[in-house]
């Protein structure tokens, strides 16, 4: 029997270090510096290392230069937000949403309306209603195991949303970097998939191999992607290369698919664990989202708490939440919890789950 | 006797491929993923891989947290420009100037402000006269080696420069990446020696091993640094920790020295061949620096002359120049050529500078 662990974190959704995959970097690596040291060592165009230009493009069926690779995929998330957003121009975003895309959106000058997201995606008719008043620079949504909430966007949902991004001519951010995560079900049609010409698509390598390489991606159509560029240039002339190129040597060796059937097969039996947990513990205490797949489960108690409380009391058993107010662009989130799953062990998680309900039964 | 060049490319300043030292590389990068694996595969604090903090901190004689590492010195360049710079905000930068570093102070809103370089640096009159008018946001300074005229700004006129800046409390940044890179005479005290709380040093590895790794710092007061760390977090969460431990472990291995007077003795002939060159070719054409380091002479031709037809003479002589009009910031450059001489071989510099001084003699 494992000792009881002193504290336990429930906040950032990382992965678990074990499942970095060093060995197989350590050839990928010395692969890149001998076969295209004379490349990845130089200045190259900021749009990134040809070969995993054309990787991506082939995935999402484009031209490679419809694709820009970053480091990471927020960093893109800021060049589109300072290239489309106009000082004071509405951006919507979903209710809650993930923390540090709404910091970017409102560094740009977006003004930040966040629309309520129910069990199924974002609710349209608030939507509906919204847009008869005033049409947003742009939307950012993460339409699969949406981070910190867990939830799917529904296909009715995915085409309502593409066909009114058409209609009222806005521009949709698709920020989907867990969709390779999903540990049963069907893949639903990106937004992309649905309508390539109003949806940008961002996606990462953090999730699938490792967030340190700061590999990135945005795909879209060629009147955003080329001055997106040009914005990467004049900021960074050009992104690491290495690192990009150790990314395309790990994909042209076969090994992502493997990869991502080992981290799917490794996070399932956590997520049914938390989930089994929270029957067993919460019941009377909150609800929350069933995910099929990526990093958090949402909560959110049922009963009115202030954050403040409910964190102090927390940490005082051990216990470290994060503050759900900071996924609520505007205001709530006192009583929701993000609840990441992937980095933390059986024990971790059924002790953690007994302490939030032990802290949230004393509260409600 | 080695072939006739076909085409001469005096444009970018970047190092030449032969000089990346791969095998080296390979060794710390195994290295890397073998000691530091879970720190450098996973996300981190922005402001870097604390062991190369540590050794920048040394070396500027600072604590690690005055210190921030980032994908290159220009973004970080880009994070000052947001952080200090409020629209329309005179900036001053020499003309001419990094054309890069222009482009990022003016996209933060900067109202740019040349003043002229002199044989030694600045023109310390023209800078007393303009500050009895006002007060800039920052000031952009290459004073070693600058990019695009090779020119070195004078002890005197440090000095003088941050004491203007302390009296006139507006900051300097100091964008030193050649420093290292001087082939003869004595290294100057930096601004940021002389003013620490008025200067915020930045540079980069890019010359001194590898553009492609993408590893550029600033040095500071943590009144700026902290602000300037919060920025960087915000905007990427961390940048790649691999590439800055393959730094660090290159340093720690005692292969930085050596490596930069491998650099030295292959750069140094160059420009000796290069200055030998123009003298033979152009001395009743042009005016040009006799840099003592770095990767640049920057000549004047002595007559007025259009870019457009000297680049397009040129071109037909097989030469590839840069545009002198984009280091100058308001206007002028017309006639002012930069030569970059650390990428060509001895026979591409001769025969490049007679193509130039045939371009030019015929528009003379």
């Amino acid at each position: 029997m494992p000792d009881k662990p002193s504290t336990i974190k429930l906040t950032r959704g990382v992965p678990p270090v074990e499942v970095f995959p060093t060995e197989q970097l350590e050839t990928c690596s010395r692969t890149v510096l001998e076969k295209h040291g004379d490349i990845v060592l130089q200045y190259g165009p900021a749009r990134g290392f040809p070969p995993l230009l054309e990787v991506v493009a082939e995935e999402y069926r484009v031209e490679p230069e419809q694709v820009l690779l970053g480091q990471g995929s927020l960093q893109l998330q800021d060049f589109v937000a300072r290239l489309l957003l106009q000082p004071g121009a509405p951006v919507y975003v979903e209710e809650p949403s993930y923390d540090r895309a709404v910091t970017i959106l409102k560094r740009a000058g977006g003004r930040v309306v966040a629309l309520p997201l129910l069990g199924d995606g974002l609710d349209m008719d608030a939507l509906a209603r919204r847009l008869e008043n005033e049409k947003p620079g742009l939307f950012y949504v993460v339409p699969n195991f949406q981070n910190p909430s867990g939830s799917v966007m529904s296909l009715p949902k995915r085409e309502r949303l593409v066909e009114l991004a058409c209609q009222h001519r806005f521009w949709i951010i698709e920020d989907d970097p867990y969709r390779r995560l999903r540990y049963r079900g069907e893949d639903l049609p990106s937004l992309y998939s649905l309508a390539p010409d109003r949806v940008l698509a961002m996606s990462s390598y953090s999730k699938l191999l490792s967030p340190g390489l700061r590999v990135g991606l945005c795909v879209g159509v060629k009147e955003i992607m080329n001055p997106l560029t040009k914005m990467a240039e004049d900021t960074y002339i050009n992104p690491s290369y290495f690192n990009q190129a150790i990314v395309y040597d790990y994909i042209r060796r076969g090994w992502m698919e493997p990869n991502v059937e080992r981290l799917k097969a490794l996070y399932r039996p956590r997520l049914d664990t938390m989930l089994a947990a929270l029957d067993a513990e919460m019941d009377d205490l909150a609800t929350w989202t069933r995910p099929d797949g990526g990093f958090f489960i949402g909560l959110t108690l049922n009963f009115p708490v202030g954050a403040d409380t409910l964190l102090a009391r927390a940490k005082e058993h051990g216990l470290v939440l994060s503050d759900g107010r900071g996924f609520f662009a505007n205001r709530g989130g006192d009583n929701f919890v993000r609840l990441p799953f992937c980095a933390l062990t059986r024990t971790e998680i059924e002790e953690g789950i007994a302490r939030l309900a032990q802290v949230a039964r004393a509260l409600a």
